[in-house]
């Protein structure tokens, strides 16, 4: 699909997801590079530099968007000729999107070995890269017990449950209250991320952080499951991560609740490193204190530019 | 109404709450002295025990009930006459129904005492002396915000939201999840309590425990509105709290799930006395380590010996 | 000095300090009593309640003027006629009288039991009852290394130094930022109170709570020295304790800022229980679990009766 | 056994044991006033008083020796007579002697109340009221898991699973280092005390403080079980408790370690209330913040005053 | 200025500041490059050598003038002729001074997008990084209320409040004690640095730690402005920051205390890693776990060579 | 010695401990290239693949062969020929043996400089870069005290007291259990390790994540000493590090426990990099947060590719 296409789909949501959206601004790029045919350096490196800004348009908070876009122009602006800026295009595109395809994989096999016959585990809301954890370890033969949150106001953890259920795992839906309750018997949290900032804090479905807590006060390990392409560059620059707010019908239908009651309907919330044992990203499992190191390596130093 | 009436009603959850059923207890046992016709001390003492026994074994785990047949009985035993035991236990039950009938109103006032304009305050279910504190502080012309739970599964914090917005008071609903989220706007959380125990514990509400500990972690004041009839003697021998289940449809309807996913229900959390500030009582407000001195002062000290 | 003098006088700031307007209000009615010619116990007790409410409105924050009052019309309503109220009055105002009189010499007798050779210890602003047991564990033959802080902005540290090293002991002062910065040296930690509340906080100079902060962090014993007439009965009716700010010009010379700085000039601030490790008062060495078990013992359940 | 022969029994460590040495202190009393021939009663005070000395001066530290003599005195200068006098000897002494008999079975069957099936408990050292305690949940049927720590220099873990795993307990030994590792897999801990301050902390063997921390690092539940006649009344007045130093030879054997190499041996440490869930005594289970309220309803108010 | 001249007037004084004496060092170096007129290789390294020897022995301990003349000899001497030594010297030269004045405007900006509207800052001492960022957030046409410490003994939140003020800010001044007492109403600090580690702690004015613990007490975000130069590679080989001490005179005027008086007047403290959310950076905003990769990045493996 | 030489040798035990283990493997595979008589590139990676493969499976869960190895195979198969290869496996070894023989020097050197007059240090079990440190130091004229603990069930104390005795040091032997008793009079840790991991928690003999937490609890500062051939790679892959568990009669003789005792002996825990201040290797003092940097610096990015 051309960038134009590509940008209109992310934009309209018909592209969705984190991993998904990222494949398709690289793809879009990688497309760009397959069909140029003008034959000056400083022609190609705009019209790149335009679709990379129309496609970072297209949904301008979107970290995982951000990280393929740049990882695909890495280095590119210092090639000598245009070949060799085509080929790196190319080969960046492709590698990106091979890696971003298999991260969910290398997640689950790092994060398996970090479960235990006899295990008890905590999980909230629906995260693949967590399910696919607990998955891998129950196929390669061990056997735990999961508690997962109901995660209110969507109740996600209903879909969890059942995916866990379906591949065996003997697992046990709470509510949201009950965390603190059930944490008592558990030795390790794992969750998924929307979001890793570049100084180690976790955007994630809210009431993580409540979990990351909860697992903190009784020395329970608490993983992230996390895409290197949820690390957010951006952060770096000090942006905040917007936590977005949802209707408010999700949380009380019309009329159960007198007019003059706010709600309040937030999306996300924000863990501190300091409740985070260790992050596991594709690229392997680090501390918090790591995250900017993976971006450097991923996007290399020229992407930690600011611009005017 | 007589000894074996009421411990009908209150075993078949006809008398309910836990201030109605201590009352009822007093009552019946007031009925029993004040129409009694025999004349002997002994025999009298037998009637007692025999009614005390009946009423506390309608509902052997209800704190409120033990407290209240304990207080009517206090002391009787060492009157020098029948007349005298008769009159004690008129006098005593008379008390024990007023102050209790009286508790959730000198709470509200002491609490009401602790909310100063422009405060944030959480309130996690439904708790009528929380409530009432709240409505109070408002009434005296204080203003406020206040963040209600929805306190899930039952959504009694439909309940609250609606009663706090009628009483004029500026209130918004929150999912259970997002209370960490909205701890770091406030300043003050108001809960009430099923159970206190003599070691300063609270028994309340399943997700109070999540409240306190982020209450904790964020400097926020965590007080608990308990009328002192909610003060468990039984934990002073060691007794448990049993932690109620309840029906897992209240969780998740049937078929939403897959038959092999278990449900955990949980009605009440324990909180540790290190994340409460002090407990408002009728009787002032407290430190968690006063507890046990207000047990003797309440229910004498003879009251505290294990039986066999 | 009768009533109506003494009133004035406390009012008119002429008798300052805790213990002496306790001491004040007690030697009134004292006084009352003594000279009191009616001859029926309906008139005295009216005279008495209005003398109470006389004293009580000159000073109507002070703790230890209400805490004077109230032990001295402690059970006096409950003589059988009014020689006996007399003789109560009397007798009841002598002891406090004494006690309070006694005090500070009691808590240095028992506060200098803490103190070992080689202690560090830090202390702040200017506590008599705190140099008390300073001075008292020296004159016993121990020594040990003191740090004391400026206290700004009345700098009462300069006071506390001054008597330290006239007594002979090693003091060091510095400045209230370095208090986290010599902790790591200290051992032990001495401080006096404004008021300790029903709740175990405690009320005093503001930067205590953060000396006690820092203590805490590192592990060092942290003992408050308070007269029982400094505790606040009156908290435990949920009052909150007033935090008096104080004139600006205290913080900042007029012309130092420019005029839209603001200045905030708080006296005190509060210490959490959980910060404390003992409260040593004239009866004894207590947990701040245990201050409410104190004023019952002081004051009689009677005074905690909330008034309409 | 007379007074003098008591005394020098206890001196020579001929009757040994805290509860022992309390109850011989009880008894020489009792014996005073049953073999009393004099008919004054300032006499009888007088050899009264001298007795209690004698007595408390053969064992000086031993604060279970002073609660024994104490219960015994207590209010017998009030009495009118000398036959009053002579009857509430005697009866204070069989109260105490009796009460203090039973107390480890009391606090046997209200802390085996707090285990379940399924526990997974720590012990420290070789206290009788813990081991009583799991053996009493045991024999009730309840099923669980013990780890007990071998307690260098002595070893006295030895015992400990020996006694445990003859009951049929389920019982591991592991090293003192070992504690944090298994501390994971436990969820409650009761310990044995020497000594319980008048604010609340536990002075217990050596070891015990790091099992509290470190039970208080993964939120299990801690609990001291302690007769009250270890309960201090001499901290009230501020004395430390002093930590016995032992045979630097318990530690090394002569010449394993080179001359210059010193050896420090405590035989106890200090667990601050803080990390003290609740302490079990055959009075009923509390709060560390409730020692002092225990102190004075065992000994009445007067034992607590500083004598010149 | 050449090297002889820029190290005396670093020596004196003369040029002081931390940014000021790093920019001076670089230019001495890039002054030597420019005017050598040399033929060999080996004579030039040599003379850089000395000269780098020379501009770091005129103040040993500050962090800046190492890391700003290791900038600048980064790699030279691995170039393959004189002309590229020369060029590099250069180039390094005039990119570090280009950075390091840049370095406050970028951490403005990336320290401003932190800021949001009704945030409730605390800022200690002057800092010209944090008052930069302060004041850009006001530019932007955030609005916010701004807590700023007297920072006893030199005052300079009197510089910092007028700064503050003259931009238009709500700022109100506190004492040193007040800290604490505000924290309750802050959601945000920002600090300085005067050094930061290799292992992610803080040197800064005294006073600083405990902003920051009492901000990790009551969940405040804790950010650190600091420009890369002043992350101290000495560290990385054990080095200690020293702490220096002050004339105590700025403590107390001679006569206001006793002579026997000490005065300890620290200048600096520490903060943990722990305690910091985010250091702020002219290269991004990074977790204090990230130090030693900036470093690296800054200044090449080469540089972490400890020589003999 | 060739590579099944080796690897026999270290298979057998017969070449033990971390740092000679990881030599012999480096050394193996520099005797391959130096004897390599092939012409063929192809041939030469695949016999150094083979020896690689041969030499970890001989000890595969040893941390220090695994990076020994590796340190000598990277970069090689990206080599143009195959003089270049052999080249590059010739200074790859002889660069990791060097650097591996002076760690514990460096070591020494940096950690050293974190000792100050007058420190009191504890140290646990026998770590020979923690006692070089302390050694050095001392040799450098500073005056210190160290508390050492008797490390059961082993006893390598004994063994570190008599070397630091040896050396001059003032040292003290302590129980295990002992450890929070002298933390209050001490400032600093050091400790040795068996395995770091990516995360940057630390594995050491059994006791250390004891010893970490009383230093946290006390606010004293934690240093592990750790030569970076210690780092784990596996580790980022995921893999737990297994925790040995020896002999049982290492804690109770045979016949000392009855035979239903079970007995646990963990020779390592692990202790959080939360309660890790600084890390002390050859290559400086870092943060936990910076263990991947390191990683990825000493061992080259394509060494954290997983293998299928």
């Amino acid at each position: 699909m051309d960038v134009a296409s590509t940008a209109e789909a992310i934009r309209s949501m018909e592209i969705r997801g984190a991993g998904r959206i990222a494949r398709a601004g690289a793809s879009a790029l990688l497309d760009l590079a397959q069909s140029y045919h003008g034959e000056d350096e400083a022609s190609f490196l705009a019209e790149l530099d335009a679709a990379k800004r129309t496609l970072l348009d297209s949904r301008p908070t979107a970290v995982s968007l951000w990280n393929g876009v740049h990882a695909v122009v890495r280095g590119v602006k210092d090639q000598p000729d245009l070949a060799s800026m085509l080929a790196l295009v190319e080969s960046n595109a492709q590698r990106f999107i091979t890696r971003s395809e298999e991260a969910v994989r290398q997640i689950s096999l790092i994060g398996a070995k970090r479960i235990q016959d006899g295990d008890v585990i905590i999980t909230h809301c629906n995260s693949s890269a967590a399910v696919g954890v607990l998955k891998e370890a129950y196929a390669q033969g061990k056997r735990f017990k999961v508690y997962a949150t109901e995660s209110r106001p969507w109740r996600q953890g209903i879909i969890t449950v059942n995916e866990l259920a379906e591949a065996g795992i003997d697992v046990t839906l709470i509510i949201d209250s009950a965390v603190r309750s059930v944490m008592k018997y558990a030795n390790k949290v794992f969750v998924g991320a929307d979001t890793v900032t570049s100084h180690g804090a976790l955007i994630n479905k809210v009431g993580t952080s409540q979990v990351a807590l909860a697992a903190k006060e009784a020395r329970v390990q608490f993983y992230v499951c996390a895409e290197t392409y949820k690390f957010s560059p951006m952060t770096l620059f000090g942006d905040m991560v917007t936590i977005e707010e949802r209707d408010t019908e999700e949380v009380a239908k019309d009329g159960e609740v007198r007019p003059e009651v706010k709600i309040f309907n937030p999306v996300f919330d924000s863990t501190p490193a300091a409740y985070i044992d260790a992050i596991i990203t594709e690229a392997g499992m680090i501390s918090p204190g790591s995250v900017y190191q993976v971006m450097v390596e991923s996007l290399g130093e020229e992407a930690f530019r600011m611009e005017d």
